[in-house]
């Protein structure tokens, strides 16, 4: 078993842009810049994308407790 | 690994003006005047944003465990 | 970083008018007479507001898992 | 800060005719008759109000995490 | 206050028809066999009923935490 | 009162044909053949209902906080 | 009683093809690389299934508390 998958992504990530799915079919795009073990994670250039509409947010921080799926974009 | 990811964030935010997306497609405004570990907030010159709508609210708390995200306003 | 931002906010407020909104739209308006730290609010004087319409309630215990947000009315 | 509000408040009703709020817009009416520490609630004629029906319900057993308003009944 | 009300009230009822009110406008009758302090119950001769019709369950394990109201059927 | 219903009952059970309802109207059947103390169930044979509609699953692990009713299947 | 039941599934599972229910009606499939106690789990070549729909989702982070089923697909 592995402890602390979550931790070993994110860390892994820092610096690098990454895809989020929320709760309620959200999905945001951002430069990962910060995290802590609960995933709340706080992003630069961040932007909301719903339903093919985006919209700007730039800095945020984004609370770990919505969050589905976390997936780098290469 | 960053602990205290949010506090971090909210304390360089105080006196500052914030939007908090909520649960439900609300989204608030107003400057950061308190808060605490469990990202309650208190929030001055509050007004809430709804399918284009805005309602004044003054002085407000907001309880943390509805917060989505949170972005300083520029 | 404040510790027990909710207690201080609510401390200032017995005795006075408030507005809490709960989830689920409903909006409650009524005198603060007392509270614990788990934001459970007692309330004289109590009516609810939703869709324009307004129902008395008169004395009420508000749990506080369903508070979104609490507002001094001045 | 008032320690166990919710306790003084049921302690206070007990015998006496209270109107529950529910989750989920349902509305229950009974006398108190025994309560705990979770706002577990038992109540003695007790009737299910909803949509402008009644629905009797006899002696019944509140489960408190589906409480929102609690209000006494003069 | 009482402590353990929940547990004093299923005690009184083991052998005995009870109607239990679940989230989702579920309702289910039986006959309680066994409990624990977690309000989960083992039913005999269940049967589920929602808008008029009755499905047949037989034995049944109930989890406590989808259950609103818990009520003695004479 | 019983102590630790849930496990009683699945431990009679491994190896037997259960029939699960999950949240959201979902129907599982299966043959039972490992659990835990958390109500987490490893079947075999598995397949979902949902109106009507058959889906085969095979070997399945089910995560218990999902379960609302557990039923033996004769 | 089986103790430890998902790690028991989820370790004779890593490197392979699985297929996950999540909330919400959405389906996941993908390689399990790693996984932790929360279900929280890596998967490679990941794709998510919605009402026919498939969207390539490559390397993804995928939280535990949103897993319904985990089936391993032969």
């Amino acid at each position: 078993m592995s402890i602390d998958v979550t931790v070993q992504v994110l860390k892994d990530n820092v610096g690098k842009n990454i895809m989020i799915k929320l709760k309620g079919d959200k999905v945001i795009r951002g430069i990962l810049t910060k995290f802590d073990q609960h995933m709340n994670l706080v992003l630069s250039d961040a932007a909301e994308y719903k339903a093919g509409d985006q919209t700007k947010l730039g800095n945020i921080l984004l609370k770990g407790d919505n969050i589905i799926i976390i997936s780098p974009q290469e």
